[in-house]
């Protein structure tokens, strides 16, 4: 346990990539956990449907968390959430806008009657035990995101979140650059920061900059006119919505999330749809074409998301075709270029304008501060000791510098990892030591229960493939009875290989039949039919066809 | 078969993808194969090694063909001739990098006593069949590239291979505009042009625009300094090789292809090294670590690559430390982006320094043409027909877009797919059919024994693993002789999964005991015990986990 007179500093998630972003801060004995964000799948975890940090370190000190408190309402930061707190509890605090989607996730969860969710306001501080909360307005790519400013009695920390700093935002709700300079004043101990665009030079471009460009694209449309966008994006929707009435268009949502987050994003008064815009998926067929605009999910060329099924012709609705429209208003991440692009090729092989921000920058605005925000971040709160977040290691080093560059004293800017414990006194950051941390597989109902090893068997069995051999043995003289049964997957295509599988089985039954020294087990090795057929098999198909299959043996003693 | 007064265009690769490009040009009986080339695999083709065009069209046609026509040494344009070449046979044809290469791929499938290769001569024509080919050079990111001036009765076809167009290239060997322009004056029926960079505006960096940026950024470095880059990229490697020796250093080549294709390359004299530049990798240990640079292979991240193992600390000779300098002077693929920027990463948390095209864009060049580049090749030839190759759908588009632009009848340009027959005559283009085609591919020692089916179920297996049940059952009553042995792999964690497992048992157990009807099998399909055994396992897992692994059932008889 930390000193009284230290703060604790504590990544579970967020440092070191992006995404599942969690920060523990402990004073005393009391933890407060910012954010709960999940990550995405990638070709390294097959069949993973998400991925939530590691929260033992938290369930060990349960008792000593006094809150959640969430920066904004994207996935990255709130996505975790419903799977970790049943075993943690412990009331949630947040914006409206994010603690809408919350109620939506946790209702999904079967936990809402269970859960306490605080709305709070900005500027006014709240108390969870040494913690004095002060909620401070940013601009991001999600409305209602949040800087906090946590006041201890060692001095004040400010954790970003997401930021950028846009002094024209859509909503009208720009970044509360007075609340920072104020916090500057009074004197900031230590700054944590968005890193994400650290290597993007100059400002950020404003969310209004996109207004006269979907009025100049959407005008040029001639059929159907596609938008995809992030559902979260609730800014861009509106602006998307705006320039569908400038062109004349009614406004079709389609997307699960879509739906929803616009809801939510109705009722709390942050988007605003006039009468007669929007019409119904079901009911598009009464409308010409050219008179309707679809804003969609499915930017990211998901698998099975609805934009897919739209560009392979599976949409039961929605159907395009030659002279259509579709606009990608939204970033290429790193990681899906490969399927965004395909979705692409397939419009444009139906003879569709596609437009995207690698054709037209413009298209798209990123939610993330570049260095020039970032330095104003520095000079408005001219922080004593700084710690990057929210990125990958090369993100988080290149901000460390450009904090030294800044002003803040080449020994106080510290970049952690994961699972670090740093701790902050009122003269010295360090790390000390490291907890318990890492990554927690979501995979249909189960959490955790597909690890590691269960993810080395799923990328070996798809690099490779199968073989199991089944063998039936006599219990007392371990005699084999019957000719060994082969089965394969993703070896070979069995019904043209039938002759090599027949060869295989003659390996084996050749291997038993010459025992364990042929196949150079030592007597100590003590090898049994199991071992034999395995090493036989093994031998057998990567001499034969160069594969290293994962060959399993199962022995039925009768 | 053509008329006599046509020319057929069958491509049968590199058109709607990058990669595995293979052209087939048909006069009179009479086939021409210009490229042969492999696509490397990607998330959906797990354990395959390479893949490669299906040319049933040529075998079925072999003894139409009258030769092979190599543009340039890439393995996009040549890696699939040793695969491909032994149920074609043919004479082969390129220049003298090209087939240095080729020789060494021929030596290793022990084909090389088989087979005919003829070097050709620039601009001067050779006659195979019906075609007069002439070679063309051309500036490309690897030496003795050419564009194929091929000419019949009907006219002149332009395939330009891959280009771009670098007044004044490293090696001395500008792109022959004359001959160019020659052709344009004398008349060119259809162009077939690279369409790579079609998006990308303005007009090539010279390859020697890399010389000052490589002497500063290597003075700049104080340790060990290692220089990624593409090993056919000849002139590039020339460049590092001269700012090596400018700052002082003595050079390494690291990566088997490194050593092979520096060997060739010398052996022609595509590449100058002086004297005493050259260390091995076994004696770096005897030069300071500052008076070293390391030319390396593995910038794309590839898994098992050198520079993957010198970033895990896994690598015998090379270990870099703090303050090292890692240089990528290489291209960031298209869906290579994660392995590349982990790679990075893992230099960068070491705290080396690292420099890439995203952080420096003029680390690298490209060795493809961008718009001004098409339209001076499109300006010099003058062709009243236009067919866009080497790119996907969206390239494709866009090129023959330009073409248009560029004075092509909007008639005259045409986007072609791969197997599709086009029929070129003197006042006529257009698709009229299509020949067998689509990916081969090679896994270990198969060549195309892997196909879509045996794909599928590694793709299935990575994504939900799966579960195999034995049945022991008697011959004649068809009744269990023993609880029904069960293994999973890649669906739970076995060893803390028992019980689980043997409520899966319990599972089949009943269903056998309560028969077809229970799961709703009708009398007509009259499921047995292997049927009864699978849906019932089907259905625990999905309610149990909410995932749907391949269960397969295995009944032995008694």
């Amino acid at each position: 346990m930390a000193s009284t007179m230290a703060l604790e500093i504590i990544p579970l998630g967020g440092l070191g990539e992006i995404g599942m972003n969690l920060m523990v801060y402990g004073y005393g004995d009391k933890l407060l956990v910012v954010d709960c964000g999940l990550a995405f799948p990638n070709p390294d975890t097959p069949g993973v449907d998400l991925i939530i940090p590691d929260t033992q370190f938290l369930a060990e000190n349960r008792d000593r968390i006094v809150g959640f408190v969430m920066t904004h309402g994207h996935e990255d930061h709130i996505g975790a959430l419903p799977y970790i707190w049943p075993d943690l509890e412990g009331p949630i605090y947040g914006t409206a806008m994010t603690l809408g989607l919350l109620k939506g996730k946790f209702r999904e969860h079967n936990l809402l009657n269970r859960v306490t969710m605080v709305q709070v306001n900005y500027r006014q501080a709240f108390q969870l035990g040494p913690f004095s909360i002060r909620y401070i307005q940013v601009t991001h790519s999600i409305v209602d995101s949040a800087a906090l400013a946590i006041t201890t009695p060692l001095g004040t920390i400010l954790h970003t979140g997401d930021f950028k700093i846009d002094h024209t935002p859509v909503g009208g709700r720009p970044t509360d650059l007075h609340s920072l300079a104020h916090l500057g004043e009074e004197g900031v101990l230590a700054l944590l920061s968005d890193s994400t665009n650290i290597n993007r030079p100059g400002v950020t471009t404003s969310e209004q900059a996109i207004t006269p460009v979907f009025e100049t694209v959407f005008a040029r449309a001639r059929g159907l006119l596609l938008v995809a966008t992030f559902s979260s994006n609730i800014e861009r929707i509106q602006q998307i919505i705006r320039a569908a009435v400038v062109v004349g268009r009614k406004v079709v949502l389609n997307g699960r999330s879509m739906l929803a987050n616009v809801a939510v994003a109705r009722a709390l008064g942050f988007l605003i749809i006039p009468p007669d815009t929007l019409v119904e998926l079901r009911d598009m067929g009464r409308y010409p074409r050219e008179g309707l605009l679809i804003i969609s999910t499915g930017s990211q060329g998901e698998p099975n998301s609805s934009l897919v099924r739209i560009a392979a012709g599976d949409h039961r609705e929605i159907v395009v075709q030659e002279g259509d429209m579709v606009v990608f208003s939204s970033k290429f991440i790193p990681g899906n270029e490969r399927t965004i692009w395909s979705l692409i090729n397939q419009f444009v092989r139906d003879g569709l304008e596609v437009i995207h921000e690698k054709n037209m920058p413009e298209i798209h605005v990123s939610g993330h501060a570049p260095q020039e925000d970032l330095k104003l971040m520095l000079a408005l709160t001219k922080p004593k000791f700084f710690i990057p977040i929210h990125g990958e290691m090369r993100h988080l080093r290149s901000h460390c510098q450009l904090a030294v560059q800044m002003g803040v004293a080449p020994a106080n800017g510290l970049v952690m990892e994961n699972g670090d414990r740093a701790l902050l006194e009122a003269d010295a950051l360090k790390i000390v030591g490291s907890v318990p941390h890492g990554r927690v597989f979501v995979d249909g109902k189960g959490v955790g229960d597909v690890g590691d090893i269960v993810l080395r068997d799923r990328l070996h069995l798809s690099e490779d493939g199968l073989v199991v051999v089944v063998l039936v043995v006599d219990k007392g003289s371990n005699q084999i009875l019957q000719r060994p049964e082969l089965l394969t997957r993703g070896v070979v295509y069995e019904d043209g290989s039938q002759g090599l599988l027949a060869e295989a089985k003659d390996a084996v039954e050749n291997a038993l039949a010459l025992g364990p020294k042929a196949l150079d087990f030592s007597d100590e090795e003590g090898a049994g039919p199991r071992e034999i057929a395995q090493r036989a098999l093994r031998r057998f198909f990567k001499k034969r066809l160069g594969r290293r299959p994962a060959v399993i043996p199962l022995v039925m003693e009768m």
